[in-house]
């Protein structure tokens, strides 16, 4: 667990895109971002007041948010001495960096002799259960993709602030370095080990009261061979009640795999579906989500419509049309 | 890769049960098993010489293997004394004991002065890499469960074992700690980091001759709700050309999972064929393996003789009725 709230590390951001984990803290979680720390040469701008340490300390923050890419996969000096101070004025750190703050000998031996904390968010720090497969209170709505990288953390994240907005019961599930850091807790699935993949997503979507829905964050494909497995552990560890399909329809291949078409949305249903009932003979596929950054809004719409008519599935593009079906099908289940 | 061939250590087992991956290693690959060594109390015996080190050392055994479970997780001092002394004569230790020999803080001193390997099989020592999907050369048979421990190493060994009678070109590539041991190499797949699942089995069965036959060792089910994502990593890692399917006719309920049912032959075959398809088109189920050893001789072959009609698929007990018509299956494609 990551204390909040935050100031955000934009470093040296060679443009706005580079500062991704920092952009999604600031939408999804504006409450946790007391403002934003940009060094010289710094090209990202979340629009939030630049701090200093100091300012930042002064306005609460407690936790300094690593919101950028670095470049190389380096920590630079540059970074080291910011990243030093804040935690000598009393800041823990949160990276999700593929290199880790702990492996970083200086920023270690300071971090100890503060008594402050760094946070991998990359590696677990919780030793999981192995699934017991009982079935547990409340509700869960798993989304799964056609494909890897379609939407299905904005999915789950729009749904959730609907619901909020609604005043029904919803919390988001995080279970990659992004949406951890975003919302401060989760498990970062994809660095689990094998025996206890499930058992992690069991631990993160604990019983809860009956009208409360767990919005946990998709991964992977059940049809991509690279990460199949990490995604049939939440199709079976989170026991969803309901499915969102999430599709990006202008992609050409699988990510990263050019000899692998991506399967039909009704190939997707039927095998997520089936597969689901071994956990959840209840679970119900309730929606389709669309990401359709590449389509113009007309041709989004028919598409969208087409979905529909051909499926009986109410379908949206959460980012674009908003997400308010599809939290119409879950209140409605 | 444990260097071969061994000396198997039975320690003070207390009961032939308690040696079964020593048991294993005899049964499978005799050629690696020099001799036993068993310390005062021990009740188990597997029909081998009774060897000195000194003795085993002389008749070429180059690694000492711990083919017995410990009691309580401890390796105790008087097994010490024998690690100890084994490293001096100039022994590697292997182990899949849950507690690993290389936390032992004598054993990895002796292990460091001696120049002398501690393989926990346990744990990877390999950089798998991530799963690419590319179609590799030779052919792949996997067995899939309905359950956890049905069978799926034994009818994968059997089947081994009788290709190779029959002079065809045939691996078993072990994927548990058990297998492993036994042929000295593999991957522990249990224990390998989410993301790299697939990779490591593409790694386990790479290119070979065309008419070459990797046997892979199936794990847990994608039926059951703990290990799914464990047994999807294999069916798309692994690309197999042939699924054996593996079933236990007497188990009440999934292995630990006192709500779940088997699923039925019928829907394993479904479902596993599905999902194997993805990262192999040209797939087939060629046969069905089932462990009758809660059953008499006649209930087991009219069971087999009934899924035979049901399913049109061969169907043995590798155990008790051999494994050649899975081969013939095998052969046949």
């Amino acid at each position: 667990m990551i204390e909040t709230p935050y100031l955000l590390f934009l470093g040296d951001a060679p443009d706005q895109l580079a500062a991704k984990v920092a952009i999604g803290i600031k939408d999804w979680r504006p409450e946790n971002a007391v403002g934003q720390f940009r060094m010289e040469g710094c090209k990202a701008d979340l629009g939030l007041k630049d701090m200093s340490l100091t300012e930042a300390r002064e306005a609460g923050a407690k936790t300094l948010v690593i919101g950028v890419a670095n470049r190389g996969g380096v920590i630079s000096q540059e970074w080291k001495k910011v990243l030093v101070t804040a935690l000598e004025e009393g800041f823990d750190l949160a990276s999700g960096l593929h290199n880790l703050l702990r492996d970083e000998a200086d920023l270690a031996a300071v971090a100890e002799a503060t008594g402050r904390k760094l946070h991998d968010v990359r590696v677990p720090d919780v030793d999981y259960p192995i699934a017991n497969g009982i079935k547990r209170k409340g509700k869960r709505c798993l989304a799964v993709g056609t494909d890897c990288s379609v939407g299905k953390m904005y999915t789950a994240m729009a749904m959730e602030a609907e619901m909020r907005n609604r005043g029904m019961k919803a919390t988001f599930r995080a279970t990659g370095q992004t949406g951890i850091l975003i919302t401060g807790d989760g498990v970062p699935l994809d660095a689990v080990v094998a025996d206890f993949m499930a058992g992690s997503v069991e631990w993160l979507t604990p019983d809860n009261d009956e009208d409360h829905w767990d919005l946990i964050e998709g991964q992977g494909s059940l049809f991509h061979v690279s990460y199949s497995g990490v995604t049939m552990a939440l199709v079976h560890g989170g026991q969803p009640d309901a499915l969102i399909l999430s599709h990006e329809p202008t992609r050409e291949h699988m990510r990263g795999l050019p000899g692998y078409q991506l399967p039909t949305l009704e190939a997707l249903r039927d095998t997520a579906l089936h597969l689901a009932r071994v956990a959840n003979p209840d679970c119900q596929v309730v929606g389709v989500s669309v990401n359709t950054q590449n389509m113009s809004e007309d041709d989004a719409k028919t598409y969208l419509a087409a979905i529909e008519a051909d499926m009986g599935l109410p379908a949206t593009d959460p980012f674009r049309f908003g997400s308010g079906k599809l939290v119409d099908a879950l209140a409605a289940l």
